[in-house]
């Protein structure tokens, strides 16, 4: 089950990787801003967390002379774990982050891959968790993986509300730099949980 | 500064990913051990380690009709972090894994992004070292980032000998399965240090 991204996403993603950002009718971009944030916290020694390079199944290179080797057939592949790990205050830390323009989270969304692996790394004793934005109403959520994993599994729903993700979730706060306050969550409630 | 990688690094990649294995003229193959090491830790809830995909850069993409995107032209990029990370008895780890067909590794092997992760890893108190395979003798060392950290930035050798690394390193003991034991190696060396 292989979630093809759609162009607009491919393209924004191209982009992204040009360098060239059109910040001027910059809406929400989620990956944008958590990636921005990550470069915050590793700037300022606070925590090293990456985004995964894109899984891609190459089945064609071409060499041209005196260049680099140039990819001409290839495809995009679902990944097995999630988008970003990396380690704050030696914690292991590791999420997906997903948007949604309407008011709830299709379970859709997310792969039974992702969600097997967010539920190892709670039994590894890691921090596993997702950001979950709501485009419509700018707000972004850091929900535990436990919670989502349970709810995924359960079986009797397909989606959570956005009631259930506020209600269970902890709203992150936004800011210029960075742009997302997630560490300040992680801080509060696993400390908290984990003490 | 990229690292390219040569026709034969990249057709093995292909290969790979297929997943058909010529197994039965494998030689060393040091990426495959890892993985498959990788993967019996992971069945047998060892520890939740990942190769992180190889970053790759979009150029154009190509929309056929009733099929998946496909990707027509892209380029290899260089890693800015390691190839390896995950969770182990709740500690972050993190490696970059190389093979040198000679008795000694090259700095060049490594890039100085490489070298600032791992350090960077080692401060927010994870867990990081280099896997170096020596395919002409068959073993393959598990060192210590703060020592190629260290004897990188020195900056008065541009290699480290293989006798350097036999004696500042640890041999990894091989097996069927898992291939490369070298969680063998974080629990007596790394408890030790850490505790």
């Amino acid at each position: 089950m292989v979630n093809y991204p759609n162009k607009k996403k491919v393209q924004s993603y191209i982009r992204k990787i040009d360098g060239k950002h059109d910040t001027a009718h910059r809406g929400m971009n989620l990956e944008e801003d958590i990636n921005l944030t990550n470069q915050y916290y590793l700037a300022n020694d606070i925590a090293v967390i990456h985004k995964k390079p894109t899984p891609i199944q190459i089945v064609k290179v071409s060499y041209p002379e005196r260049s680099a080797a140039k990819i001409v057939e290839a495809y995009f592949q679902a990944p097995s774990t999630t988008d970003y790990n990396g380690i704050y205050k030696g914690r292991y830390i590791d999420f997906e982050a997903k948007e949604t323009k309407t008011f709830s989270f299709p379970f859709t969304n997310i792969s039974l891959h992702q969600i097997n692996h967010l539920d190892r790394i709670i039994k590894h004793g890691g921090i596993a968790f997702l950001i979950i934005a709501f485009t419509r109403v700018n707000e972004v959520y850091l929900l535990d993986a436990s919670f989502m994993v349970e709810a995924y599994r359960k079986n009797d729903r397909k989606s959570l509300k956005y009631e259930t993700i506020k209600e269970n979730g902890h709203l992150i706060r936004t800011g210029y730099l960075p742009r997302l306050h997630y560490l300040e969550i992680v801080d509060q409630y696993y400390c908290e949980v984990f003490k």
